[in-house]
């Protein structure tokens, strides 16, 4: 059921034990607003516990290191289970045999929001669910931190790119300095996420740039990401991230193709598009989908005729347009 | 002499002919600020023109396409000259010949400014001149229209490298935030500005990154760009832009420096340094200066020697800290 702002905040404030959950694979976003709710709820005298299927990325745990515990012992009986930043209940993995039809509350930022929880608050006009957050503190009257700040910030700034991204709203620049009055080191914060390279991660581009493929009079760019090349430089998941952003970024792509073998051989296919060709068209052809501008799907093919389709699926919606 | 912004309002209303400057290879920032006073003086009644050492570069074209003629003729006889995120009459180049001592008003945002206008309203807290012209605008009463947002938020992204360099403030924000409101569209500014890559921009990027040379256990980086490289892959100033991040960029560094080939033979150093490293100290051993996170130099030596140098120099800085 959909409720408003205030009635999540009163759940919140009727609750004595609440248990926040992040998805997997965790985000900015989630974690920044895990970290912002546990010190709230704190604040205003709850005992508050966070869940994730995966670790907290060294990347985020400035967020929760001065925290203490924050993960539930096995007696922790939480009145209130609370999904952060949520759009599926797939989406937390694992822990879904665990709390599969015992979510409480959802608050998130999703159009796609499936409304596993009993109750959600979904506001597809937030760029994060670190922006939503920041309006629930007002309605909390919870006092924002420089600490809360900083984890509203985060996720804001995380899920927009550092404002870049087309989701960035007047509404999110407002968020963004109401949490800079408030204490949040944007400039450490923003080079934290954003400036630093690993030379993994940079050996990875230099790499990637060299195989980048290109089709269609330069209107498809295409990249291979094999095991082999991740193991031998070292790459993690955060070094990963954002590569795929890159075949996109070259001047007259409409099409940029990204593919990341998975662990059983089978391969992780990244599409960013440029309008008016739609990502999610193509990637509907393999049966996947996502946005307009992104969208993704799997194919458990060999590389090369993996490629081959790719090139002319995309080849053949380019051909359509004209 | 320094002035309010309310005695540069009451400038530009009292002026019937405004001379706008800006400053040589021109930016987002004093480009965004001349094509916003242009449209707002105009709106106001006044004849305004614009002068500038360059062309205004590809890249910011929609920024004056729609204004008409914005170039004086021999016939236009300015009352008000005024300079945009000018700091320094040298700033302004050959056109300093016909200007200086001339100039009756600046509007800047940098610390360093040389007061070389009649009146001068500098706030270095602002993260660019077009945050300052975002206040101008209300004591003058003009409209923020969408084309004057579009102006106006394209100086402040491109100033602050998408909200993500430390000058961005809670002001900037609130800025960005009120010119989205009035109809800049801020995503497609930000593609424009940040996610387009040229073939020779890669190509640049891919052939810098192999070149890139460590020393001191990786805290300093170095790379260089020689003529033959821009002449070959064909890249412009816009592509050379930025280049001069890469190198800081890396985990680990706390000098990182470009050194790039002048027509003349000699090379321009670009210093980016993290904390505590200060780039100005080490810009200061060639006679060169800057701030304090970024800096730069010209050595007329040899390119081999001119590394030796500025690696040594580095070297030193580095070990005089342990």
């Amino acid at each position: 059921m959909d409720i408003t702002l205030a009635t999540a905040a009163e759940r919140f404030k009727n609750a004595r034990r609440v248990l926040l959950l992040s998805h997997s694979f965790p985000d900015g976003d989630t974690l920044g607003a895990a970290s912002a709710m546990l010190r709230a709820l704190r604040a205003l005298g709850k005992e508050a516990k966070f869940c994730c299927e995966h670790e907290i990325p060294e990347k985020f745990k400035y967020l929760f290191e001065d925290l203490g515990q924050i993960y539930p012992c096995r007696e922790f009986a939480p009145d209130l289970i609370a999904a952060l930043d949520i759009a599926d209940i797939t989406l937390i993995g694992a822990l879904a045999q665990e709390y599969e039809g015992r979510i409480d509350l959802c608050i998130d930022h999703h159009a796609a929001n499936r409304k596993f929880a009993k109750e959600s608050f979904v506001d597809p006009s937030a760029a994060a669910a670190c922006e939503i957050l920041c309006r629930l503190m007002a309605v909390l009257e919870a006092e924002i931190t420089p600490e809360i700040a900083t984890a509203l910030f985060t996720g804001i700034t995380t899920d927009t790119g550092c404002f870049r991204y087309r989701n960035t709203t007047a509404d999110t620049h407002r968020a963004a300095a109401e949490m800079i009055a408030c204490g949040a080191d944007a400039g450490e914060i923003n080079y934290r996420m954003f400036e630093i390279k690993t030379r993994s991660r940079l050996d990875l581009e230099k790499e990637t740039l060299e195989r980048m493929e290109f089709s269609a009079d330069g209107r498809i760019s295409m990249i291979t990401i094999d095991r082999e090349m991740v193991l031998r430089l070292g790459a993690t998941q955060d070094d990963l991230d954002g590569i795929s952003a890159l075949p996109r970024q070259i001047e007259g792509v409409l099409v940029g193709i990204t593919l990341r073998e998975k662990e059983d051989g089978s391969y992780k296919v990244s599409l960013r598009t440029n309008a008016p060709v739609k990502a999610n068209e193509i990637a509907a052809v393999f049966g996947g989908g996502g946005h307009a501008g992104a969208a993704g799907c799997t194919l458990e093919i060999p590389l090369q005729e993996a490629k081959r389709a790719l090139m002319k699926a995309s080849e053949a919606y380019l051909e359509a347009l004209s």
